[in-house]
């Protein structure tokens, strides 16, 4: 079993998790997808914490587990924070594979979805904005 | 003309206020965008603020604005801080169309984005830090 663990931030202010939580739900239902699952796990402030998050990917059969980190800059937190976390992991666990995939600042395709962000034939929300 | 504005929150770190500069040029140079032009502002902490890019946007000619939200969560920033940044300056141009877009967290093809970045038949970088 293949599983995408979707790696955000945290925060204090619970509807930020939420919307991390409804995105999962959003790419798990995508059709095409190679994972059979899409969980997620937070650095800091919510739970599950990304050690606790894998355990349970693994403790569901997974076999494969993607972590994509769901920052917008490479900086600690991706370069540093998410690795140690999953490391140890890793070491309880050498018969299951865990990558980190690209954070999404660096994603294939950010660029297009700006693009087309800005391209939208429909009314932006800004609409709403200037009224 | 018409010009993007990507709003990010900014950065101590250069680097990452930089991949925000990086990106902006990786939009602008995307055929079929209706925009002419793609800016960065910051909201803290990096040059130019919201306020000095959407006058520099002007100055150059823009006659609508499209301000994209780059961040995840419709947290303060989205909700308050930009709208209140952008204010003062549709009152000041009134016949400059300033619109804000949905926030990147809220984007249409953020899940399709993120699906196709765990499907990816390339070796995903983890392959490198799982090494």
């Amino acid at each position: 079993m293949n599983t995408l663990l979707i790696v955000a931030h945290g925060s204090r202010r619970e509807a930020s998790n939420q919307e991390v939580r409804d995105l999962a739900r959003r790419v798990e239902a995508l059709a095409g997808l190679r994972v059979d699952r899409v969980a997620v796990g937070f650095l800091e402030l919510a739970e599950p914490s990304v050690a606790a998050a894998l355990e349970a990917c693994i403790a569901q059969g997974a076999a494969v587990v993607s972590v994509f980190p769901y920052f917008l800059a490479a900086g600690r937190h991706v370069a540093t924070d998410i690795p140690a976390a999953v490391e140890p992991i890793r070491r309880r666990h050498p018969h299951v594979r865990i990558d980190i995939l690209e954070h999404l600042g660096a994603a294939t395709g950010l660029a297009e979805l700006i693009a087309r962000a800005a391209d939208s034939p429909e009314a932006p929300t800004g609409a709403r904005a200037a009224g």
